[in-house]
């Protein structure tokens, strides 16, 4: 590679890093669990790489941790341009895909070609929720919202009058990929019932 | 293992991924790129991991990513207890190590007992600095906090009249370990330099 490409490449990369930056202000309906304030995405991420470390033990055997952790970095970036969809709302599920893709054209657009494919590939695997890692990533993105919620006294539940069949089938690849976890997650839509937190 | 037993692990598992929520709310020096707001310490941790797969390729060959995107995930988690060093503070600098061991006691402690030990190995690495993935990660680090005050127009440089030799001596593990990054980071540092926003 000459200077010059090299140049170009590296100017790429801090580029789209600093593009990036920008998934630290895309709101989620999740809080914290303090309930202080609305988690963002790229926080939100973080939370999903170590939910994997810690909880890599429960995925099917041969579930590969590195795939993983590099496909929850990277599943919420396209919402920089997309925004974040909120998991109940339907009218707004029904265009997702398209402004989707449009923002996977331009921010992975970002890289250099060969990083551009390589990223998009992922962000691709785990939209398609197939692969091994793929539906680890997107049972944790699930349990994750499920412990905010649950710490948060409600959370997004509770301010969208979210009912429990809606939240049983939302949280369902969990009992599919993690089913040491259903049965907790069972208990605490129970008592999230209970205690109105839940529209039963 | 009992039923009781794998009931135990799971809630002490559960426990420290709620108790992890708390480095969302853990500030640094650093502002985001637009400069509204601090960067925080999970957000920021998130975007270390985005960076070390878009950086990978400098890395010394061999350099393993999934190690690495394991560092750079549970590095800060001990500023939950400890918070954020800044990097220039000397003073602060004095009993960090006191800080972050009792930091690290607790919560890695919250684990089950052999993930506990396997978490803090991985927080023990990154601070020693001396495999090849502690030290890209360190690297990363580095160059994370100089690309967020690049596009703050100056951030916590400027904040705290941080001066050129200061911002030298802390980018050094770049030089090191990323040598193809270093050219691009003294062009950074003298571009800072006149425009006023390190002190020269």
């Amino acid at each position: 590679m000459t200077a010059d490409a090299a140049n170009t490449r590296l100017a790429s990369q801090v580029a789209f890093l600093t593009d990036a930056d920008k998934l630290k202000t895309i709101l989620r309906r999740t809080p914290l669990t303090d309930n202080s304030r609305p988690e963002n995405s790229a926080e939100h991420s973080w939370h999903l790489a170590l939910a994997a470390m810690v909880l890599h033990e429960y995925a099917p055997r041969g579930t590969n941790l590195q795939r993983v952790l590099e496909l929850v970095t990277i599943h919420d970036l396209v919402e920089i341009d997309a925004g974040d969809t909120f998991a109940y709302d339907v009218q707004a599920g029904l265009d997702k895909a398209d402004r989707e893709q449009a923002a996977a054209d331009r921010i992975f657009g970002l890289l250099p070609r060969d990083a551009a494919v390589r990223a998009r590939a992922l962000w691709e695997e785990f939209e398609a929720n197939e692969s091994a890692e793929a539906r680890f990533a997107n049972a944790l993105d699930r349990f994750q919202a499920l412990l905010q919620n649950l710490q948060a006294g409600g959370g997004s539940w509770m301010v969208h009058h979210v009912t429990r069949a809606q939240v049983v089938q939302r949280m369902k690849p969990i009992e599919a990929t993690l089913p040491a976890l259903w049965p907790f997650v069972l208990e605490v839509i129970q008592n999230a019932c209970e205690k109105g937190h839940i529209t039963d």
